[in-house]
């Protein structure tokens, strides 16, 4: 019953608890039309899109990364599969006593080096310091303005059976490299974090046969695709072996007993695309050093409805269920 | 020696100590144009106005007010100072585990009641969930956007001398409401924050005669002056006497040791107006429910450069210098 009355890790896991939290607490509070739309990003004036995450991942450094990129290139990332190209972003700081000056610094130029690398400006920002055991080192939360650039915008709304779904690269190296890090698994593995903007990947090829792109985060490419049938009148088909998944990362997958499909990335993106036009896009995706390893991995279809189904590598077919409870903490 | 190698309590004052880390730190790795103003906030496009702050403020609930509609007015007064018209905000949550979902609902409906007298939407935002031990209940960080709405904006390079100097309101309250709140110093007195947005007392009266504007939150008056004055070839004088101060607030300082001009408000603005525009703008202040208790508390002058000087009520004269190390903590 606790669980009805206060909050617990899986309300920040980015699955269905957190999405019950927002409808229940925010989404009821705030009644904006924008809020209740549950997207990633916000739709203001009809051309300008505003986003905000907090990073709590944890530790603060991992190898391929560290909070300081993580909070640009998610930010970034957010506007991007809007339709938007990312142009300014405001950077917020809560520290806890005693945390190195230096290793601020490091951040600070990180940060500085990942807004070179998505093209955006960091415009503004604020610090706050909170006593020793209030806070875990450092978080950071920024927020994000860019403009749309493409008419009609991706949404969800706009997808429709027949559609096909890429994804644009290897998943849960990410998620699994801030796991590693945190030395609790007493497991070693040559796995880095490849967050990464989307900017130059995906803003080049926007045009109508994109149907809805999100960034498979918090919850992972199922909690993307479990989001866009949630209630709709189509289902998806995915091919397991069609997801791009590097084989050590698959490996310690079965080792540990995770799903990568639930494990969260930062830098990927989940593309719904007219069925015409997915063998080209898919092409130019590959194209680019972020998207070599690009793949059709389903598509939509008009049976199970609000369904997300995977055939299997052995030939089965599998629920993909919306993640429930805790994930993978922290690992943004 | 630890002082300069890790961040403590005081660099979080918004004092000297929170500029010279802001300066030190991220404009040198950001050298963004608008970061190395160090504004409240950025103009980014010529008309757009963007800032963001952090609340952690310490309890979460206190007398007048909670860390929800401060979070709200703190970043709607950071545009209307800037001469903005505030439009939308972002929200993001990081939330400690165990917090209880029914403060939170509450929170939620605070934080909607403050935007609607401020006048804006909160549009997006973000949940995060830290383990038990890794915060202390709730953060809440806000993003602002906001439209210019009068050219030349206010900024401190239109400050000159003669101008005369208006405080709106009393100071003092919203900081000795939030530190007794905390019950650590054995006090009772009948202090409420009075924070409130900034928007329908300030946006009707903005024209050209009004040089600059701040809201004095962390370090108080003391800070803004300072500020204003730091490297420039005037000076600022100002009278004790004229500072509005409640009697209940200067007999608590007076117990306590604080100088009231150092403590943190939420709803005040200091205005540097054109002399011969003061009085009328002071007029019409005095009949906004919120600028009643509106003051012209000192001028701009030609002596004393870069010092901010003040005549004391018993007719000396006496230098506020900036804040320098920790004030009082986590008030916003």
């Amino acid at each position: 019953m606790d669980n009805e009355r206060i909050i617990n890790l899986s309300h920040g896991s980015g699955g269905s608890r957190t999405l019950k939290l927002i409808k229940e607490v925010f989404a009821g509070a705030f009644r904006t039309p924008q809020l209740l739309e549950l997207d990633d990003a916000a739709v203001m004036d009809g051309e300008t899109v505003f986003t905000t995450d907090s990073y709590v991942v944890r530790p603060i450094f991992y190898p391929g990364g560290d909070i300081g990129s993580l909070s640009i290139y998610g930010t970034v990332n957010d506007l991007v599969v809007m339709g938007a190209r990312p142009l300014f972003v405001s950077s917020s700081f809560i520290i806890e006593e005693g945390f190195e000056i230096a290793a601020l610094k490091k951040i600070a130029l990180s940060m500085q080096d990942a807004a070179g690398r998505a093209g955006v400006s960091i415009v503004t920002g604020d610090t706050k310091v909170v006593e020793r055991g209030n806070a875990d080192g450092l978080y950071i939360t920024t927020a994000g303005i860019g403009k749309l650039i493409v008419e009609p915008r991706p949404c969800r709304e706009r997808i429709e059976a027949g559609n096909k779904i890429i994804l644009t690269g290897y998943i849960a190296d990410h998620g699994l490299a801030v796991i590693l890090a945190r030395g609790e698994l007493n497991l070693t593995a040559d796995i880095k974090s490849d967050a990464a903007p989307l900017t130059g990947l995906l803003l080049p090829h926007l045009d109508g046969s994109v149907r809805f792109m999100r960034d498979p985060t918090r919850g992972g490419v199922a909690m993307v695709l479990n989001e866009a049938v949630d209630g709709m009148d189509f289902g998806i088909l995915i091919e397991e072996e069609a997801i791009p998944l590097r084989r050590e990362s698959g490996s310690l997958c079965e080792i540990l007993g995770f799903d990568p499909l639930y494990i969260g990335n930062e830098g990927k993106a989940v593309i719904f695309v007219s069925g015409d036009s997915a063998e080209s896009l898919l092409e130019k995706l590959r194209q680019h050093p972020l998207g070599k390893e690009s793949s059709i991995i389903g598509e939509v279809t008009e049976g199970r409805p609000g369904k997300v189904v995977m055939q299997t590598a052995t030939g089965g077919l599998r629920i993909i269920d919306m993640p429930v409870g805790e994930q993978l903490p922290r690992i943004c």
